[in-house]
């Protein structure tokens, strides 16, 4: 196990990502103390009895109290109203990240509402599931997964080093990115996807044929069947990215429409191609395990 | 096993498809005698090595002598021009299907240049991998997955029989429709689907984030690794139904961009709730095994 500098961390939202953060904790040694944070009684329960934390409460302040770390792991649209609760809660020097699938604003509620913004670093692990609540969390979610960490120019060494190791302990390659380059880069393998996979399914029921759908269906839609509150404030709140990367999607959508409509054999080739080689060449690098990474 | 009326098959291109055939009749207790039709010297040496036929040949009039049974699993560009010379060299009695991913120009073809045309019944198991090659044949293949089968009206009811047995043994799930039916459903939960795995690499690539790519986008863009040459074909044999799919697709997405881009939360929800509901119906009625099968 990597070296872990903290002794007491909270969780605030215990769901999938919050619970299996905590069982990842504990597989790999950590001693200290895991407190977690939500709203509804029943996810408590749900939390504590899967081992995922060692305490939860619905209270903040009490969650937050004696805690050297401390991680964001609620719906991105609640994250950034977190901080001057944890201004006033938290301890001066506890360390704080989040989970939040979009960064710019998260990061800048931070560097705004939190007192000593230097302790924050924004992180997004690439890790998740359709499913959801801490019933679903897997000690080993996270492992050799990208998480994409968002210093600025603020934050303190001391605070990247504590996020770092935190990941790195659960098993994660490190990337580092601004908070916009984050938001750009999951518009188009994260955002887009899911988008694209929501308007399969509805064109699939009003064209039909969905009773005859088999593996590939299955596979390309699988992330449609995620939680529709949750990604629409993903999307709400990444919409200028999202927005473009549904620009560009579009123009690319149109011309194969126009290669086909054409019969242009050629071209529809070189289109097919070029995807299969990108793809089958990013599928050789990721089970070579990544040099890009930090 | 269901019982099977013929005594010798043939199976025209051993690749995957035409390989999980033998090995699955195999599995099923067929003690006849597979024939494996195959161009390509090392595509027959390695369809004899998996144990998917008994014998291969390079030539199809020699292949087909004395089978009552043919099933056609080449490319679908090259299916049409075969019915011509299995008029001259199958037996008359021998039933022919095929395993074509569009049926209209397939049927119209062998309504065309079949002699006794009412032998043939077109037949699209959904089955399949982004693997090929009778290497990555498996006797399961089929289990479980529909097919759609295409009878016309001039099919002979015997030849609908011996099909339906053949599918049937495989343990596959069968559902009738017209060639133009198929066409237009295959459009929608085969075609679409894999223009848009191929469409999300390109974006990918273009908009950068592969580094970070994770289990979502794998997910998501699996069939794009596919064959591009086989897919390039389906794409142009099927075009009017493919066109008219991308241009409702790209309509949808249209709305979706506008919604995101207006920060139009209700709207954008409707839609995503829309999308998990279908989605999570579609798989429920797929897990208790569906309804609308013959």
């Amino acid at each position: 196990m990597h070296t872990l500098d903290f002794r007491q961390i909270t969780i605030v939202g215990t769901g999938l990502l919050g619970g299996s953060i905590g069982l990842a904790l504990r597989e790999a040694g950590f001693d200290g103390r895991i407190i977690g944070v939500a709203r509804k009684q029943a996810t408590r329960d749900a939390a504590l009895s899967c081992h995922c934390v060692d305490e939860a409460t619905g209270d903040l302040a009490a969650g937050v109290k004696g805690s050297d770390m401390i991680v964001l792991c609620a719906p991105v649209g609640t994250i950034p109203a977190m901080f001057e609760q944890l201004s006033t809660d938290a301890a001066t020097d506890a360390v704080i990240t989040d989970v939040g699938s979009t960064k710019r604003s998260i990061v800048a509620a931070a560097e705004k509402s939190l007192s000593n913004p230097g302790r924050f670093v924004g992180s997004h692990p690439m890790a998740g599931s359709e499913s959801t609540g801490p019933a679903s969390a897997r000690a080993d979610l996270f492992r050799d997964k990208p998480v994409i960490i968002t210093p600025t120019p603020q934050t303190a060494a001391a605070a990247l080093d504590r996020v770092t190791g935190l990941w790195k302990t659960l098993g994660m390659k490190i990337y580092r990115a601004t908070a916009a380059e984050h938001d750009t880069m999951v518009a188009h393998i994260s955002h887009l996807p899911h988008a694209m996979a929501v308007m399969l399914v509805l064109a699939a029921e009003q064209g039909g044929g969905l009773d005859v759908a088999s593996t590939g269906f299955t596979d390309t839609t699988r992330i449609a069947s995620g939680d529709g509150d949750l990604w629409a404030d993903i999307f709400l709140d990444n919409a200028q990215p999202v927005v473009a990367a549904l620009d560009e999607y579009i123009a690319l959508t149109h011309s194969l429409r126009q290669i086909i409509a054409a019969g242009d054999r050629p071209r529809l080739l070189a289109m097919l191609h070029a995807a299969q080689g990108v793809r089958d060449r990013w599928v050789q690098q990721n089970a070579q395990g990544n040099h890009h990474a930090v």
